[in-house]
């Protein structure tokens, strides 16, 4: 894969991945949706199907990574480092991108955001936040739920054939078929209902920083705060459960 | 294929798509329903598995695309334009007859909206609407919507190893095999519980149109308008969707 | 396929489906149970995956039908006539054993409902029933409802490469391969999610009538009629609806 | 398959089930939860999908039984019990070490548990129990429930084509390819919304004794009863269930 077919299809899948999973926060939240109220449930397949169409469309020219800590992981597992900051500058790019999109598709009830008696909460929309404020045990609980998205990534694309040597070399990326790709979203609502309780399960660094940069950058009325104090617990625990994940792959397998 | 397959499969895989996309919107919408009430989760999962009878049933004949936004982004994609006309006829006939055999399956809660003190709002059975009137927004609103529906469709289609180009002239249309027709039924949820706040994600011409004109055509009591001063927003931003999607895809892979 | 796998294979596998069937309606029916209330979503993917436990498992002894509407579609089709007795007997037998295992599976929460101030309708756990009582609106529901299960069925058999020629006469049965089971027991959530919501979708006669005859005989406190006035729609419906899918499918494909 | 990949694989793959599992019921009970009060939908989605992310990675390494039933009743159907004991010993330890890491995942959630007025329930985080104490009918829930799972799990393995023979000495295990653990994690979905209700669905030794033990052990604040008395259901019931599945599927397949 040359980098700049990396980086195109990062760009594009990280996109639809962030149009259509802080799509489903919106579509929840806001006032005169449809969805509105719909719950956890909807949240989380809304969010893991998000991950089939990004990772489906991206993969023929990326490998359809989607997310930071999935690239760190596969470089430790396999030591090849040299793709790295190409995928996760497509990522940041299309983690920002998404979340302009979803705010375009959402115009209107953004919009009517700006009646302050009825105004929503914004931020959770576009990133994660805790519900007990704890840095400590925030970070480790994206640690853990990283490294319960991480591991089984790893063993998919080795499962499926796909020397993990190749899977970085080559169109099909992770994921060597259809069926492989479908695993791995149900496997994100799985992480959702079952491990996102405490923060929301960021899970991707690149998912919660760019759509949090363009909460910041737009124009939304009554948006609150960008809560900048948090932003990097959900950078910081994804990669280091991203790199733990590689290790203990590489240990065990 | 000849035109009469594509016609027929058009015909039968519509109908069965908007057999049950209508049926679900009534089963939560009416009276006197084991369903009523039951919610957005159902009203997605609906759809998608709607998508899923329709595209698998017609796949050998007409390849199952049950959309012209999908039908023209294949075109814009492949240049090939000669068997659009068909596929939009079928389509466009399918949509109605399917609406038609929904309002028989619920012929005795429809008559039982009679009850004007009980009457339940009928075009959202039928058609889309929006939540927040504002035609440019809502237009966006499907424009994007359908970009991040026929975009991965038109990946699924190169991905399964079919070359696009043989697409509209093989049997297994855009689907070169069971999984990915399930993908795009999911991915139909997923849009659904991400996009579907604003508008009620029409996504495709003919979904929307053919269920309005049986919903003016059919004796349904207490039906309301029919609401033709919006029927042309969810027409007009799926095609733009559908053409605009081709484009992408042709540039970027 | 001797007469004998096929009984066999048809009696475990109906019995499964009628176990998980009937058993969702139990878990959401029945006090002191912990999915009291759990919904419509709940009890169509519980019949979904119902199918999917019963018919993976026959398919390699009889094709996993489990459904006399299915059999007579594929009759009609094939014009092979020559097993169908065997398959409906297997699949009465199954139904009404899979009815007794679910009522041992809720045996105290039963029993619990001989306190007549809480006792619950149980005939729904078993039978299905109407909400609005007109046997000629009841039936049509029934025979689209079928005719949208049994047309996709024979598809998937097809595009599956398996002649349907065959289809009596192998291990495979109509399912030639895991996905096509897969897509068979959404298409069954689907189809309860949308035309359900009338009469409960039997679309099997063996389904209704197995059961409601295990109703009549278990002794089940405060357990109310059997309703047998209203027992022939969901085995006329059916059967009506498979008969037409297999030549409509004919005629068509 | 080493003794040392089946312990390793199994540790692994029983704490990832068990991590996501645990992980769904500490989500919808506890309070300052995203997910609480989330339901029953929600929770027989968690267990499926956390069935699928540990079966799936654990498959290379011991087939991913995950299920001391299911070693049970692939060793009665193939008459191979050489590999049995690392299978359990490693299920159990991996189901200890599970549960602790659900602990520290919503570890601020449990240390919120100290506020005495709001404190909710704990063990139906880590362990199951009857909504009526009933130990015969209890025991009859879980030993049908059981054959429930085992018997497709069983069917699973010989219509992929694998030699139950060879099932217990492969890497690809009881799951021939993706779509395998696919079918057996949307089972146990299902096997929870319909047999569930009485019990709690154990239908595995390991998943209930492993996290019961981490239960009595984490210091968890108003952690009440770890239910000893009732603890020998939920091992007996799954292992009988898993032996007569094997028997079954012998004389009947």
């Amino acid at each position: 894969m040359s980098n700049g077919n990396i980086f195109v299809g990062e760009v594009i899948g990280t996109a639809l991945l962030i149009l259509l999973g802080a799509g489903v926060c919106a579509a929840v939240t806001l006032n005169f949706s449809k969805a509105k109220g719909a719950g956890w449930v909807v949240i989380t397949f809304g969010w893991g199907f998000a991950v089939l169409a990004g990772a489906y469309t991206a993969a023929p020219l990326s490998g359809g990574h989607l997310n930071p800590a999935v690239t760190l992981g596969l470089a430790v597992d396999t030591g090849v480092w040299s793709d790295v900051t190409w995928y996760i500058l497509g990522q940041m790019t299309g983690a920002f991108l998404g979340a302009v999109l979803t705010w375009l598709v959402y115009y209107a009830q953004f919009r009517a955001n700006a009646d302050a008696a009825h105004a929503r909460p914004t931020l959770g929309i576009f990133a994660t936040g805790p519900e007990i404020r704890h840095p400590v045990a925030n970070l480790v609980t994206e640690i853990i739920a990283t490294v319960a998205l991480v591991l089984p990534v790893l063993a998919f694309a080795r499962n499926d054939g796909i020397g993990v040597g190749q899977v970085t070399g080559q169109a099909a990326g992770v994921y060597g078929s259809g069926i492989s790709i479908l695993l791995v979203s149900l496997l994100v609502v799985g992480i959702g209902m079952s491990l996102g309780g405490p923060t929301g399960y960021a899970i991707n660094p690149a998912r919660d920083l760019g759509p949090r940069i363009a909460h910041a950058l737009l124009p939304i009325p009554n948006k609150g705060t960008s809560d900048w104090g948090y932003a990097w617990v959900p950078v910081a625990g994804p990669v280091v459960g991203g790199l733990l994940a590689g290790l203990v792959f590489n240990a065990a397998f």
